[in-house]
């Protein structure tokens, strides 16, 4: 059947260029927190100017969906495939966003010294980086199995973030001349526990693709 | 023609539906700056509780989203509103889970007392809360001129988030002994301020139903 060709090209299409605005969501996110752990705030405005690319592509794959639902006027399950598609693009939009907020930190940070690094906090962006990496692939693979135990891995990001919090709350008890620039910290460590979350959100639609059941993987 | 009026009717459900789920979240928010103030972790509790059917709403106006499309397979305006709905309803459930944020650090608190309390915080609340009420009647009514003004209240938002911050850091500084409560306060106030980031997306739906054009208001 030639129309059904033309719809899975077509979805196809738009996996792909959901698969790039992936791609630019984990580059800012690694820009970020390099930009963070060398006080490179070139590199914070980067990421910041670079963000307009990524919402203008979440408005794009919309201007997609929306030609594929008029051509194809797909019903049952692809129409999910695509609403699933607008969904994912809002959170990997959202991912971006707190990017741009770790990269503000680093501004307000400038090149103030922070007594003890804590080294949590990169650990968390490598694991949320690699988390987006891998369900991007799922998403993509329509494996189930491997968005559960990637959601499953957000565990260890809210542990990580909870390490933080309390590291930087007792740093900024012992040197309250500090206080302004831990508190940066601890609002960086929430960005990155927030990307968790909505990698996890993907994971959920993911599932949901391939059971028609939403159901709130790592609660 | 019938049909046509079917889908209007159609989608009028659909916004009814989604501004009951705004009056949900409206109500998370209200009890969750309630429990806040008031250290009363019972109803920080509920608003926990209660996000649950938030997220439901979400679902189910995805579904009722799926079925207007595919039985009338609209295109062109009609199809950007049905996906301005999808796109709403991703912003109000990130908002309840901002105000379930909030209740998590209600319960954190627990009865210790802040020594000073920020009065900025209240106020912030209060606004949202007034920005969410008034973005939703302008979303039913397509009214593109309130979208605009409602978004321009969020620089209000961030104004006070920045006094807030500011505040906090200086309590911090002065009452080591403090730092986690008042941390938990300045995670509330960037809850508020990214509350207020979501009403201007949904404000920038409605501008988006009206010209067509993606225009970021508030930047």
């Amino acid at each position: 059947m030639v129309v059904r060709k033309l719809f899975t090209e077509q979805l196809n299409d738009l996996h792909q260029h959901l698969l790039e605005m992936g791609m630019l969501v984990n580059e800012a996110i690694f820009k970020a927190m390099k930009s963070l752990s060398e006080r490179d705030s070139k590199l914070a405005d980067q990421v910041i100017a670079e963000d307009k690319a990524i919402n203008n592509m979440e408005l794009s794959l919309e201007q997609g969906s929306f030609e594929l639902i008029a051509l194809q006027q797909p019903v049952g399950t692809d129409l999910r495939k695509i609403v699933t598609v607008l969904k994912a693009s809002s959170d990997l939009e959202r991912m971006g966003d707190h990017a741009v907020s770790i990269a503000k930190a680093t501004i307000r940070l400038g090149d103030s010294k922070v007594l003890k690094p804590i080294s949590e906090i990169p650990e968390m962006g490598e694991i949320v980086k690699s988390m987006l990496h891998d369900v991007l692939n799922a998403y993509l693979a329509g494996d189930a199995v491997a968005a559960r135990e990637i959601a499953a891995r957000d565990n260890e990001v809210d542990k990580l973030h909870r390490v933080v919090s309390r590291k930087c709350i007792e740093q900024m008890q012992e040197n309250p001349d500090h206080v302004e620039e831990i508190s940066h910290l601890l609002l960086v460590a929430q960005n990155l526990e927030r990307i968790g979350d909505y990698i996890t959100n993907i994971s959920e639609w993911i599932v949901y693709l391939d059971s028609g059941e939403i159901e709130e993987l790592n609660n």
